[in-house]
């Protein structure tokens, strides 16, 4: 059968602070340079999930666009956007929210509420020059 | 032997309309809500066109961009741009114009054109926030 | 007093086609070219609005960008939106669909519901490679 | 004499939040929404500065672009990037960060290092579809 | 009457090198640093010409932009394209070719082919990040 | 374990000519067309590399972006900014600087200084619409 990727495009405005709570202060600054100062910075979040999997003849689509951005909004955007993913996301206060693992924690919000007949994949812009996609 | 990807990147305007003739106006209208409109929207689509082979030691091109840009004009933009695709591009008589159905036609024309020893890969964008790739 | 100008990003996805009703077709074919097919094209437009003011020092803002979204979403984009530009906007019924007149329309509709004391200006993409500012 | 306008494109990274502390905590959260949150969020700013002005002879520039980009990163972007504007810039100890007062206290950081024949304009984006430009 | 300015983006890529016959190579180096090496480098230039008039009423258009866009392809980009600016373009024998002087050196040559009752203004984007415009 | 890809976006501007010095002037004219001229042209050249590993549980990082980007630099950009690709760089005296090869110049620059246990992948854009990818 013919399997098409369809990619949906969302964005979110976080601020984020990169620390290891093992590490001292001294190498916390060594290892995360600016991305460690203590009052937090921020970005602007381009995030692009794919689906992969069989065309319905019915609609035409893989997936409805609509469905999968109101998923989206309801499962990461909503609850991300204009927060402090360090102090107001469950899964970063033991995680440290670089971009690898804000991916990850986006895939496994999304995965359960996708048929299992169909890939995911997750790509995460933190500027417009470092992004992240998982799985590889 | 090293495999390198060439991607090309051309664009067509075109109006669609998603309707599937064989469900009712209110089921078309639930399925594909805005999309279902009766007299047509538009896009401006970008076509990315991937081919992946050897490089020719000789012009140490995998494909002459050029030959590439022409073969793609001559066989999909050419017809495709400015056009209704539901009322002018036969393909779409009888397949729902989705970026995924599109994007397969695109393929099933350029395939024939491209030597066997290379791979194809098409990605549609039908907006900035939504696009298809296939094979995937 | 300092003036600060702000700029809000929308968009639509409609179709539409160039014709002039007091031209015979083959003026009309001659004057248009492609756009002017018979059975629509379509774009996806990009709208850019701008807003020049005094600061308001209570809020910081020219005007809330949230407010200004929604009143170009309520006077234009949700009533252009997936729509045939020439059969369904009531405007267009007597003009001809250009950038150049659409960016007027656009204008036209917004300039009464926003401050006398604030200028307006209208950049409306109609693709990447052509676009239109009203005013000049 | 032929005046010409030069831009140079920089950016930064950081959080800031909107708030003032002249109003009570339900009408900021009622006038600032989701830009009032109380952890901060961000952005990554891109910022445009254009200096207008003659063309000197010798270099054929208006003015060196190396010497602009070194400027604006000793002015600004090496002080605000990956900051917290609210708790680390000193102007925004006493002035909410919009968009629209970030453009001008740039502005009036740039302003002295630059020749009074050359005319200076400020285009901040805080993201791309909400953007300022001061002076107006 | 109501004026609106109409904007075509097109593009050339060509080698340069900034280099000023009157000064010694230790003051040629000094003043242009990379842009001086002696071999050449290049550019991917985006052109985006701007022309303001009236919009004619029987094509709604203030110029056809197909008309606009054979005009620049005649008198700048197949002549600048793919080519040495400073060893192929009889302007530049004389000329500096800085963004700042190359925008003005495209004017010139558009200037005469554009009614005088519509102005015209160059933007030309040497990089994403530098960028000039005439007249400013 | 999962495994996540990093991508860290880099340019460099150069000058470039195809030529192939086992053919007639004729037949490089008839094959590279205006890639052909003599005397060079130029691209702004986007440099993509994309590094697939495992994420260190320390840093969260599959590797730091800011010791990637300072091996680009080292190993390829600021050799190759602001260079004539044919004249300035040593691997391309007996190799056609295509995008293709220029790819796989960058690959063979970077991979020896890469642990092994991560993979790479180099996109090089030589315009918007041309680019390359290595190993397909």
């Amino acid at each position: 059968m013919k399997r098409v990727s369809v990619f949906r495009k969302e964005h979110f405005n976080a601020a984020h602070r990169l620390h290891n709570e093992n590490l001292s202060d001294a190498e916390n600054a060594a290892l995360f340079g600016r991305c460690n100062y203590p009052n937090y910075h921020g970005h602007n979040y381009d995030l692009i999930v794919q689906v992969t999997g069989e065309i319905d003849p019915v609609s035409g689509y893989v997936m409805d666009m609509k469905v999968l951005s109101d998923l989206i909004k309801e499962k990461v955007t909503e609850e991300f956007d204009h927060r402090n993913l360090n102090l107001d996301i469950e899964e970063f206060r033991t995680l440290i929210p670089t971009a690898e693992n804000i991916a990850i924690v986006i895939y496994d919000r999304l995965r359960p509420h996708i048929d299992n007949s169909k890939d995911l994949k997750i790509r995460l812009y933190e500027t417009e020059r470092n992004y992240v996609e998982y799985p590889a």
